[in-house]
């Protein structure tokens, strides 16, 4: 029989992953802050957004989760991003290096 | 040289995790609220999510992620679990096996 504990435990452990892909995931894109800013393209990629949700929405489905939830999760995510991705390119000089 | 092509592709494949993640996320939660439903236990628990906010925020800090996203990832997620636990404590008799 689970108990409420076991239940508990399970889902620090889900959150432990949870956090560490984040983690994994902003690494990823401060390169691609980098790479953007040196190559002078724009913060902002609203095709690859596009793609991104359409992506999201169709992995929410497959898996049984709220295709909302898995949608505002990458709102938020997006969001975040594009603010490193503006900062990045405040301090870095296009072609550089 | 990595491409922004290879950075994409990794941003995707850390989105497949972190979908999958949720939704076993969900499944646990989903379990949770049964068993709340069936002992009369509040759909919400102010001293577990305190103990859960200082883990998460721990965990950003060790993972090198800011503490903010991941402390509004919890509030996020926590607030859905809470509306499910209410949806599954209307439909459950308390004492129902």
């Amino acid at each position: 029989m689970e108990t409420l504990e076991d239940m508990r435990k399970s889902i620090d452990n889900i959150d432990n992953a949870i956090v560490a892909m984040f983690s994994e995931r902003f690494k990823v894109t401060n390169r691609v802050g980098q790479y953007k800013a040196k190559n002078g393209l724009p913060a902002k990629d609203g095709d690859r957004e596009s793609i991104q949700f359409k992506r999201v929405n169709e992995l929410a489905l497959q898996y049984g989760l709220d295709p909302e939830f898995a949608e505002s999760y990458l709102e938020k995510i997006i969001a975040s991003v594009v603010r490193n991705h503006e900062e990045i390119a405040k301090r870095t000089e296009p072609g550089a290096q």
